[in-house]
């Protein structure tokens, strides 16, 4: 069988987990490259092998096949270039070619087919959007969705370890009754929500609701899908929640026929039996692969409407582990011949 | 100036809190009358004067004008009636009477009148209906609201003073990697979000759900008005927040409108400069009486469409502020003597 050498760029929150999920995945490696663009030095252990952390230099994409990236959208224009112009096939996790038309933005569960025709660059969706889009695609397909209105509450570990600490400590310190230090966001994040994640853009909305809207669209290739989103932050490790409220142009079957239509979705897990106070949470989700639906019942406000809690671990569905499921298509299908 | 015998049942987180803005309200107090159904004996001081809380029993309403209730729904069904056979008013801030034809349900910046027909006993609304309805009453009145999609991020403080020490103990658990005890909700809710607020009903939806639904209809007036709601639990200690999407049947003017709009309605305050990224926030909120609205942004996917953020303490705003001012309109319309 084909072996293909491999460069995951970032040893960050999501880098890590994409080496992690990696380990384990059905993608042959005959060589791990694990780079970064500052403290290097670091040695992984990975399928058995010692591999040392390298700083990113000319010439290390050299003989390299796939590259996974998860290092953020400056190191991605400046190293995806550089990458395909040697050859390899870039699965970036940032958001900086998610809208350009020229590249596929793949969920494998969702739309496996964009990524056939890629130019040697595919991007990795937003957490928040692949969570939603993952439950929502079965229900697009029969009932085809008109509208969505979703509130989410987002785990930290999204902008990356230092939030992780910085919920810890000021967490402690609150407890402690000590002074609290803010650093990462811009307002204290423990006990607290912030209705703010990313920048703020002209028309009101942060760039975090916008991608829910775009990514959506480009995702379902369905121009007239309307997403009114509201993204905010809450004082939570890991794993996302999001409130989702969904209409639909055809009508909607009973509730239980629309778990049975959930229940053998890829990707999805159903938990959804409130008189048993069961339902997705999101301690409970970290670690996991599927997305979990929960708290399913009808809108009654509109004629084909449906409410649910949806929650997924936003480093690896959201992002380290669809990137490996990205490349994993593409050995399976062979799409990933350097071109 | 007439001054009225005032007695407050409950010395639970609500209760605590009603002593505390009744001592500070308009209402001319004679003599307070602090009780509880059990652990009796404390001294809490009010305007100079030390009173000892005391055991509810036989007779003790008796000369007393008004009675605060904040013991829950089982302790209201019981003592109203005897409160009002002795000709006291009563403000019950539990659910018991609240969707009673008979039972007024008042917020006074939004249904004031409701309150000058009262039979002796008047209900305060739910917390979370309360901060929903108080920003939304201007655009009510003038653009006609239709629908409202919402999506609640509710404090531990509304389930009372065992709720606050167990998020407290949880995260301290957690941090210092001990195992995390779970007695006061079904689970773990420090770190994490429950997408679960009082019993479920059959319909799915839960009772504190349903209770944004009736109660918003009762308050306005107006059983055409469409709510879709979801209440979820999140580790903050107090006050809650809500992302709140609205369809009007009018035209919306441009957001600056809007805000000057809800910059003068009573009991509002605007936070929304995202430039500065200024927003309503739950930590900022403890011990304040407004309802403050930001993130307000046009929902694009619909004709008339608005989102917006909107916090309160709702231990205040949400629950003893109201009741007490509900108090104060009796005062001061003349709808307080005794019948």
């Amino acid at each position: 069988m084909k072996e293909y050498k491999v460069a995951v760029v970032g040893m960050g929150a999501v880098g890590t987990e994409m080496v992690k999920i990696l380990e384990k995945s059905r993608v042959p490696v005959s060589e791990l490259v694990p780079l970064v663009r500052s403290r290097d030095g670091k040695v992984i252990e990975f399928r058995g092998k010692s591999y040392v952390v390298k700083k990113v230099s000319p010439g290390v994409f050299q003989g390299v096949d796939l590259v996974l990236m998860a290092a953020g959208g400056e190191a991605a224009q400046q190293l995806a270039p550089l990458a395909r112009q040697e050859g390899a096939v870039v699965i970036d996790n940032s958001s900086a070619f998610r809208m350009d038309p020229e590249v596929p933005l793949v969920i494998p569960e969702v739309n496996p087919e964009a990524a056939r025709n890629h130019r040697g660059l595919i991007a990795n969706p937003n957490c928040s959007t692949t969570q939603m889009l993952v439950p929502l695609k079965p229900l697009h397909d029969l009932f085809k969705i008109k509208r969505i209105v979703v509130s989410t509450y987002q785990a930290v570990s999204g902008t990356g370890r230092e939030a992780i600490e910085e919920l810890q400590n000021q967490s402690k310190a609150y407890l402690e009754g000590q002074e609290i230090e803010v650093n990462v966001y811009p307002h204290q994040i423990a006990f607290n929500v912030l209705p703010h994640i990313d920048v703020f853009l002209d028309n009101g909305y942060t760039k975090e609701e916008m991608k829910m809207v775009n990514e959506t669209r480009k995702i379902f290739e369905d121009d007239q899908i309307l997403v009114s989103p509201t993204a905010a932050r809450v004082p939570v490790l890991n794993c996302h929640s999001e409130a989702i409220n969904i209409e639909t142009e055809r009508a909607l079957p009973e509730i239980e026929e629309i778990k049975n239509i959930l229940a053998t979705a890829p990707g999805v897990k159903v938990i959804d039996d409130v008189q048993d106070k069961l339902y997705p949470l999101a301690v409970n989700c970290s670690g996991t692969d599927d997305v979990f639906v929960g708290r399913l019942r009808k809108d009654f406000t509109v004629s084909n409407g449906l409410n649910m809690w949806v929650v997924a671990d936003n480093l690896r569905k959201g992002a380290a582990l669809n990137a490996v499921q990205i490349a994993e298509l593409l050995v399976e299908k062979g799409w990933l011949e350097r071109k």
